[in-house]
């Protein structure tokens, strides 16, 4: 059956191709999505698949009930787009200016469209549900995943999977590991009020500036000492400011940083520590604190049974010499948040072409992906939702 | 005798007003005073005054040798203004946009003025030379008493004594200390620079905000250890600016500060200290660093002899109870210059007058003081002279 | 086969465990072992072994060639003692003062002994060759490892393996993971060398305690910003000690501390960050240093692909629910130096029971273990060289 | 009549030296004085004087009222000795194993016992009335001078005078300084408790080493930023102690220092700042402390006026060249209490003789003083109750 499902894709390939270059010239921002969701939930009505639209706000949620029996298998493609103005001199380029998919989910939605479509025609042999979950705003914080678990999407779900096309990850690879695959992050905002003065005359002031700088040595601690050795974390300051003249001691600094972990009890630790050592330091120089912990987005966890099944998947597919599992992603995504729910992978799929000069970064104005990405990854979808 | 003086300069008061009036309409900036020297210079020569024009650039020496024995005093009074919109409602308020005599020199010179004038109408009565320094470019860095050393002004002289009136002390005291009596200041700007990178990866950076921040702990050793704990010092840094995101660390620091001393040897301390403290802290982090120290003004050494003369004079003219002795005076003059030379005695006359509304701090836009400060200065510069 | 083997090896356990509690009575401290090895060889040899003794100092190496073709295997146990005074209740209990098998090396010999025996005795149906070591010193720094490998005793060998019996895990299971198991120890000693002199004058010293605080302040950033988060790490001041009165600033301060890491590049970089900072932090502040570094023991590397053979069989042995793969081992082995030439695997055997009171951990006077212990360890050793 | 006095007092001197060498012979330690005081009381009730003893616990204090009107003088001179084995090859060595006269308190006593005799011997010529101070156990903390106030020694005195021999200043000359002229002292002494644990896993640990680095460095900031920097201060660390081993984070810190001040408010603020300072480190890593500050000795207040009494004194007797006014007294005196109460003037009298190789510092087991410095303390007292 798999080897039809796959004929079939390809057959499709032509219009799915046109399908992410609509998206791609008519972007729209997170939050802001109009148009895109009414694209995919016309494509899904069209192929027969019962649709629920504003799934937690701009969601849009198909569902397929195969005729054999099974599990009940999600699949996750986002379709928000960057503030970014798009450089390239694709004939397709970016029609809005300021905006561009400069991160992929483009062809993330036309892979999850044409898998639905391959999938809707070969129904009665499809066991389980398939869940076609199209996810606004992955790029905001807060983003789309939260809103639209809280409206249901993963009412019934056994499983879920999503993927990633990456520029820096050469064209026929996939990446994925078990466990902990992409880091937390969480930001910190801080600003120390202390009391300016003259420069000779320390004596009469609080100086914010000194205790800024003690602040961020005492940070370094965290990490040091807090965090089991064993727990990735980082604990950066990105922007130190404070004052302006050589002779004025200021009356604050603010200080900005971010927290980046796998493992949820060192995430825990980390803000908790943050949070007594900027109000003691600051305390103990007499200084007053506003200070501001944002949770952002949790780590990705793969099920690491769910992740075998997903790396035998791939080398069937590409070969062994072709699925990296070593290395978590660096970086964000909130399909952490379905990780959290139940059993879920997220893995990564190769996008890179040097002979398409699709060799910039994600969230470069220049940004591309080749084409043929929607390929592997609606494959490994068809493959995931019939084993 | 010196009553005689007194009263002649009370006559010619309303003279001096108007002189000083005059120089506040038309102020100039420092390094650019063209019209101010030159009435000085003819005002001295009407008076039958020998005068030395543009002496180290733009300053102006007048010497009058006296009928009796005696040594060489030099009286100084500056003469340049400020780069500040006058805001006063007085009717000799500044005629040139954007420039103003907001820190009293216009009244220095016209004492200074008044003195010359006084003196010369009683020449054969004065012991020794009176040499009459008026300075160009006080308040700049550097300013214009070394060029006016270096061009001999002070060839000759015994003892130098400078005045300053002052709106924050009382019109009727004079404020004077032996020893230290204003702080020397020097900047210092470092420039920190290391390798950005994301907030993720911090081992493949070099974080010159971290190392700024431990540079400014550890610079608060150079005062708790470095320095002798009876020498007063302070080592301020004004200013840190580095990066502006949460999750970048940033390329480069910067880092600007301040060091008031009064004796010298614990300034050089601090000079060496801060910059071997800055390089090492840099280097053990791998960051380079840019490292300026500017030496600007010196401390005003008052020669404790000349002080006690400077001491009975006020007293005589004032009473006890309108001499203050204990304080140095925070702020830096480049008076000082003087006082590395020969003998020399500042002092400071009270100008503050709340019926004047006289109240506003120097270099205030509202600045202003009591005019009979004129002859306070006057008295102090005869009695000086004439003891 | 293998059952025959596994027979015949509990056939001869009340020999091994008279073996092991031989060895326990007579324990001798590490570098001074000498009739451990004797009793070893002579052991081996009556078994018709071919023994190299004296190998690299005190080791025993058994060559047993086995009547099929194979791979050349080698299993190790260690001999050596700890310079405890047992304070068990064992009839079996150390007879030497002060001196104890505190870590289950008499078991593992016995354990590896017994293994012998049982291949010699079929020697004919075993694959390739088995070599026996049996290394002295495994407690030292430097320990026995680099000294037999340096005289031969991995020459021709394809793959090492090694076990250790825990005390800390429960009778019956096996722990082993792949990559990195156990952390790779270094030391560091550091005298700084300052001025003393009183407490009152602090510029007329050179502050070592001070000196030495920063110091450690600033090594917290090398975990924290030097060290890829990603890597375990941990770098710990263990000493500081320094001055004795309150009002004497003293001449020196001595600091002592530990470096854990797993993986090279990491351990590299510390190395070199903690020479750095201690030098520099030492300099800016005028003060002398004397900085010693000794690498310890390197990690433990589990082959990836022989960790999955031993995970393999020991799943076999004992059932999935008492295999643990997740986490390394703290503490250091110096079975890491076998692991850094050839594919080699450490896996740990649990010997807990509180039926019998081995509940202490090791290195502890009252140490103690399940004896048949030696049987699952006989047993993984039989099934790997077998497979 | 002063004159006569001076004669009378030189006539004197062999006893005065006997009675000086008695006390060295037969030292007593600070709180322990038994004869000392005896010996004292007996002299000047011998000479007429009315005597109180056991003033505040141990001190002596003679009344002479002179024949003429005038004020209350006092004249003060300490008597306790110190825990010290005397090795020097004097003749009037000390007979008590492990006391010793090493501070010179034997000739203030034989001076001020001198001049009483002589005063009473003109008591009808001298003016005012004349208290003889003889205090006890002034080396201790808490000494003799709290509880002799406290016992009403000042009651009616309108001026106290004090000196000190000196080893380290030359025979012939006197030093005094107005304002503050020994500095404050005061101690700390911090446990740091913290949670022990393996240097492997930093995270299960509260470690005190680390915290109390932190601390040491955190103090700086007090000298650097919330002193006066016209107050001399010094915050001394000069002790810190922690653990032992190289792996092993230890369970608490000792943390031990000295507060050195001049001004009373200086001192409070590093009072305030130390224990806020201390808390709130300890707090920020989670660690308990034991902060405990102890208070000792005042800094001593020379009043400005009588200060110029006893430079003026000086002059005239030992020349201009021999009077030494610049630096204030490093080193505490209790004699400060005094100086809270009423106008008071302490100055020192050097002592210092190559020749008698009286060269040794104060409180060294070689200590010794030109013996003649009891006529040069005994003239000053003799001039400053007459002038």
């Amino acid at each position: 059956m798999l080897k039809n499902l796959f004929n079939r894709l390809e057959d499709i390939y032509p219009e799915l191709v046109e399908l992410r270059r609509d998206f791609h010239m008519y972007p729209e921002l997170s939050h802001e999505e109009v148009n895109t969701p009414k694209k995919i939930a016309a494509y899904l009505k069209e192929l027969g698949i019962e649709v629920r639209t504003e799934v937690g706000g701009r969601g849009v949620v198909g569902t397929l009930k195969g005729g054999k029996h099974g599990k009940t298998v999600a699949l996750r493609a986002d379709f928000d787009a960057l503030p970014i103005e798009e450089e390239t001199d694709l004939p397709y380029k970016s029609r809005v200016p300021g905006v561009m998919h400069a991160c992929g989910h483009d062809l993330h939605t036309a892979a999850l469209l044409g898998v639905a479509k391959v999938l809707s025609e070969h129904r009665d042999e499809i066991p389980g549900t398939i869940k076609f979950i199209h996810q606004f705003a992955e790029e905001a914080t807060p983003g789309g995943a939260k809103p639209m678990i809280e409206d249901g999407c993963l009412e019934g779900v056994d499983v879920i999977y999503g993927a990633h096309v990456m520029s820096t990850e050469e064209f026929g690879t996939v990446s994925v590991k078990d466990g902990y695959f992409s880091s937390a992050q969480d930001d910190f905002n801080i600003t120390i009020r202390g009391k300016g003065g003259h420069g000779s005359q320390p004596h009469l002031t609080v100086d914010p500036l000194v205790t800024g700088s003690q602040l961020v040595v005492n940070l370094q601690q965290i990490v040091s000492r807090r965090v089991d050795p064993q727990q990735a974390a980082a604990v950066t300051v990105g922007s130190f400011v404070s004052g302006g003249a050589n002779n004025i001691i200021p009356d604050s600094a603010t200080i900005k940083g971010t927290v980046r972990t796998f493992d949820e009890e060192a995430r825990q630790v980390i803000e908790e520590a943050l949070e007594n050592v900027t109000r003691l330091t600051c305390a103990q120089n007499g200084a007053e604190v506003d200070f501001e912990y944002i949770k952002d987005c949790p780590s990705i966890y793969n099920d690491p049974e769910e992740t075998k099944v997903v790396e035998d998947v791939a080398k069937g597919l590409f070969g062994e010499e072709n699925l990296f599992t070593g290395a978590p992603m660096m970086g964000s995504e909130d399909f952490a948040f379905y990780t959290k729910e139940i059993p879920a992978v997220y893995f990564t799929v190769g996008g890179r072409s040097e002979e398409l000069n699709a060799v910039y970064p994600h969230h470069h104005p220049k940004f591309n992906v080749d084409e043929r990405a929607i390929i592997n990854i609606g494959k490994m979808f068809l493959s995931l939702v019939t084993k």
